[in-house]
């Protein structure tokens, strides 16, 4: 028993609010994307066969109408009694401000998803009064608002009272009495980089308090240059909470003359997590420890309504930067429902107007994190509802292809990355197609497992390239990339074919970067002797450019544990991510210079404080120690099997969990033991530890000696 | 100065609202087509060059942020001083639940329809920071709320209290005291159809409060069947107004036992015309001029928010019903804003899903809409305004054509009219086939006269056929059309090509029906010679089915008026329309047979008040008796040049308005004499009568004797 509504549409109202709530220096700072709405009338039906009558309550997010047996029921019925035998149940709600919900308590009739739900019922009358329609009905969507009181539109993460651990007194009230003369300026800080609503606790006087909030010490104490700050009205009170949650460690508080408060504290907000459903991560490195801890709490921090690039200053839902926060979130909280909201939200609505936040790879990333989803979950539901907007999307890709290859039209953004040397994102780059070619391959994996749409759905897509086989297309495509791109001189893929004064003419842009070899790698890509090639001459050629975003640093060390350099990513983890703990990181950042020094590591973008200091992309260690060194992950969907492949890398021992839909896998390495523990009903899973191969079943804790 | 919102937004929100209004047995009975929400956020924009420096203030409809000359400024500024010299104002609005709209009061700096808007910056950031962009900016949607206070979203139509006719007591209060007892039930007579708030004043006791309306006292009467009821909550009080409009001439009011009223009233509900602006028609025939009058007050209640269908059951935009009045309102109201208002609310938003309330040929009246509103107005920024939303809309049915032809896809609603013969609507229906060549010459009409789009612009509707030759496709249909469909044996259009068993294999119905060929002559498709034969083997023939919805009546005696059988068609008008007034009708019905007697008027789909009897395809001899008999019509955009060919028919005299952009032209017929009135700056007018060709200058009035 629980709200419904029309699948999707409570992401895409939520994301509206959540995107639009960014500010910059007090400015609202909507995000730059088309923003979809809900569809505003939607019908719900379920037919029952009832033993017993019974009385059902309907409680509807919205004005609604009931039809019961096919006949429409005067008004709103709050409550109906349907008699015993088969019935049939249509509600039609609309609401134009939020997504049309609802809510059916009864004994056997209630409110899941064993309900269908239409939004354009495509029924007209013939000149009998006869109704005739084609309406696509589809399961409709829902989450934890499981009371009629607890309803969808009234969603609010959870919060705590947090108390700040020291509050300075800047500018003092004088002792002489002329209080009245002088604002009071205080520095709070509350220890760590967190996320809320300040608290202003026993207000005497009242008046405009400015606020400015700061990661840094630095950026709180920079009026002119912080990027965010509150100016508001303030009355005289027990308790005064500011309207809108903000990033903060420290916050500069500056009271009006004739106004003073008792003390300052704040209402963390944050999103409740299953501790049972937890992954972890212990070893003998206390800073690996705090590694992953700190990556942790970045992630916590950032799954939110949904899963968000950054707490401070973005506050937006970006593509590229969510598929790895799903990916760590696989091996931290296992929170299945806050991934599904994020990439519901992403694709939003049809028509597909432009690239998911309008960047080219950022689509390619949306389509993997479907099948990244199916492969940790194996909850092919959630498969069979994105399947249709895959294919609406695909079809926005195929019309703007270039003889074949993904490139970026005019009124496209081709991100790639952050870099610090030069670098084109013009013509055909080689990382595009190869991004391009594995979302092809997602299309044919999923079209195989969800099986054909209805002709009345497919027609109803509207797709201009409704036949295509996707995976042959795939296949043409990696042997084009291969033919074009992979350098036999260089032993590395070449970055791009650009574009010259003539338009019928492009040259090969014969620049080495790691981004389209990375890929190759671990998108599987490239055989073993390229592998090899690509380690040698790519990964570790200090002639080919650093990568520097932790984002990026993502999958090149992912890369790189691909290639077996578990030994070099761990102490580059210890240096890259330690560096940023040595430098007082609470949280980690959106990148990191080692040769930076003090408030320089705060600038980005050109703004002092431009720098995001909890970015969900800093966290990659959660998924790259759970993944590469506890070694655990699915090979087949939901864990129906599944590996460990520990790596210790000179470690004295580690131990963690990984969740899975079964629960946690628990896994404890020494040099020469490794123990395991399963959850009941998951699938085979096989330990390759050494040379050893050895099979782990279900529900048993197991002990090997290599 | 002047609210402004992105195009169409505004109809499309409140069209959601106007659709969702209607009840049925008190039941919410939204639309079951595709509802379309406003863009969410929306950016305005404009470039200033200023003498004097000026503070303008900023009101939104929405939160919003505000840029001047590029740099995003604190909060939400109520106030800003613009200093002189050259400046940029970039304002964001979000508004989730209604559009976002702007409005700014300044010296010179005001909001108007200079501006610009766009939904979906598409901006993107380099690694430098700088922002690339792609906009489609656009002219702004705006109306008439021309204060900060009169905001869109608070529109309402006006109100105006009107005293009933005639109260009757039905079931008085007992005199022996035992008032508790019993309800008191009235019967409230208002004397004439028509729409708004029933009353109660000064209420004694509280309680539920029922109300049966009925178009007809036998439908106030009927508490079963009824279609529109209300059940409300009253407490005791000096007044009393149900929250929802309901059309009425009868409400039968049932008081609970110890509920009194001193009486019941209402408030009428209407739009507010320009008297000044209106068309009018009197003649030596009382009962002529009782039609048009009975005619204009139909039209009149039908034209609200949108020109709707009918006010009791209906309630809903019709894009068939639609473009009949917006040919009646030329010779009426001349409100153009409606006409706009409609146009826009019919077609929605992109994507297009299904045709214009599901029906093919809806879609292909929308497009004629948008031309003959040209056609009356001259208001070209409209058609540049629609243009896009036509080539996605055509774009649609191209990409729904079976060899060619315009079909009904299993989905779609092939209407044609409500018949009272066997008729069938599958296949290729040569009427679709006529109103489908039509919407492509109207396609064609409007790429000319709106010139081409701009790359960008035209890449964003992202079309399957973006390279279509309109003209010449209609000009191969129509030949199509006349191989397939003319027979030269009945000299008629026979009716279809009708499936068979064998998908391959279609068959000539050779029904012959008026349809199709009385479109021919009213888009000009038949020669002379041709209109000769329809007339004589089509139109007179009593061999085929007459046409009994006042609907089709429009077109038919429209194209019987084309052929020059004005009497006749006057004496029909008489008949019919005459026919319902002697039946009692204060307001045009939805379909009149004579045949009939009675209650069984009321009837249609089954239901025994069925019928709508205020509704505006009944008021068509506004438009016949202004445009075949004061005979007066442009004959280039905008009344540039213009013809009065008046008929008398019979009559005595006639003297009418017709009102044009310039103001109305005034014509008086006598039998052997003209006199012509019109307006200043009008192009040139020609008058045909008898065999007299004279030539009618703007500003002047002339008289003509014949």
């Amino acid at each position: 028993m629980t709200w419904i509504w029309y699948p999707a549409d409570f992401e895409i109202w939520l994301g509206n609010r959540f995107n639009n709530r960014r500010t910059e220096r007090g400015a609202m700072f909507p995000p730059f994307w088309k923003q979809d709405s809900h569809w505003v009338t939607v019908e719900f039906s379920r037919e029952y066969d009832l033993e017993q009558p019974e009385t059902i309550r309907i409680y509807a997010e919205g004005r609604y109408n009931f039809m019961f047996d096919g006949k429409l029921q005067f008004g709103e019925p709050k409550e109906w009694l349907v008699p015993a035998g088969r019935h049939k149940l249509n509600i039609k709600v609309h609401n134009q401000a939020t997504p049309p919900a609802l809510f059916i308590e009864g004994e056997t009739i209630q409110s899941d998803d064993t309900w269908r739900v239409t939004h354009e019922d495509k029924i007209w009358i013939d000149e009998n009064g006869v109704a005739h329609g084609s309406g696509i009905y589809l399961k409709p969507g829902y989450w934890h608002f499981d009371t009629p009181s607890n309803r969808p539109s009234l969603f609010q993460l959870a919060r705590e009272e947090w108390q700040a651990v020291a509050t300075h007194v800047l500018t003092p009230q004088p002792p002489d009495g002329h209080s009245e003369e002088k604002n009071t300026t205080l520095l709070v800080d509350f220890g760590k980089e967190t996320m809320g609503y300040i608290v202003l606790n026993s207000i005497k006087g009242h008046g405009i308090v400015e606020l400015y909030y700061g990661e840094s010490k630095a950026e709180a104490l920079d009026k002119e240059y912080c990027e965010t700050l509150d100016k508001l009205e303030v009355e005289e009170g027990p308790r005064f909470v500011v309207p809108e949650s903000k990033a903060f460690r420290f916050v500069q508080v500056v009271l009006p003359k004739g106004m003073a408060v008792d003390s300052i504290s704040m209402e963390y907000e944050y999103l409740p997590q299953d501790p049972l459903r937890s992954g972890s991560f212990e070893c003998s490195d206390e800073e690996l420890n705090r590694i992953w801890q700190i990556g942790a709490y970045t992630m916590d921090l950032t799954t939110r309504e949904f899963m968000m690039d950054g707490i401070k200053r973005d506050r937006w839902t970006w593509s590229g930067d969510a598929i790895q926060s799903y990916l760590m979130n696989y091996y931290l909280r296992f929170d299945s429902e806050t991934v599904k909201r994020t990439i519901r939200q992403l694709r939003g609505k049809d028509p597909v107007t432009s690239h998911v936040n309008t960047i080219l790879d950022y689509t390619f990333y949306w389509f993997k994190s479907v099948y990244d989803y199916y492969q940790y979950t194996g909850d092919r539901d959630f498969v069979v509802e994105m399947y249709p907007r895959m294919l609406t999307l695909m079809d926005y890709c195929l019309g703007r292809l270039f003889d074949g290859w993904a490139i970026g039209q005019p009124d496209d953004w081709v991100f790639i990355d952050w870099v610090d040397f030069p670098m084109h994102k013009r013509g055909i780059v080689c990382f595009e197609q190869i991004l391009f070619s594995k979302s092809l391959e997602t299309m044919q994996l999923c079209k195989d497992l969800v099986g054909p749409l209805s002709d009345l759905h497919l027609s109803n897509l509207h797709l201009s390239y409704p036949n295509v086989n996707y995976g042959a297309m795939a296949e043409r495509l990696k042997k084009k990339i291969d033919e074009t791109f992979w350098s036999s001189a260089d032993l590395a893929y070449l970055h791009a074919l650009e574009p010259t004064e003539s338009p019928e003419k492009l040259i090969l842009n014969t620049q080495v970067n790691k981004f389209a070899s990375m890929f190759a790698i671990l998108y599987g890509y490239a055989d073993e002797k390229r592998q090899q090639e690509i380690l040698h001459h790519v990964m570790q050629n200090p002639n080919v450019p650093a990568i520097t975003t932790p984002y990026m640093r993502f999958y090149e060390l992912a890369a790189l544990c691909q290639l077996g350099m578990h030994d070099d990513v761990l102490k580059e983890i210890k240096t890259y991510w330690g560096g940023m703990l040595r430098e007082g990181a609470t949280t980690f950042w959106e990148k990191y210079n080692p040769e930076m020094h003090g408030d320089e590591h705060l600038t980005m973008y050109g703004r002092p404080y431009g720098k995001s200091l909890c970015h969900a992309w800093g966290a990659s260690p959660v998924f790259l120690l759970g993944r590469y060194y506890l070694g655990i992950e699915p090979t087949s969907p939901g864990y129906a099997s599944w590996q460990a492949k520990p790596h210790l890398s000179g470690l004295e021992w580690m131990r963690g969990t990984v969740p899975t839909p079964f629960g946690p896998i628990r896994i404890e390495v020494t040099p020469h033991k490794v123990c395991i523990t399963t959850p009941k009903k998951i699938g085979k899973g096989t330990l390759f530890i050494a040379d050893k191969k050895v099979k782990i079943e279900a529900g048993q804790t197991k002990t090997i000696d290599y």
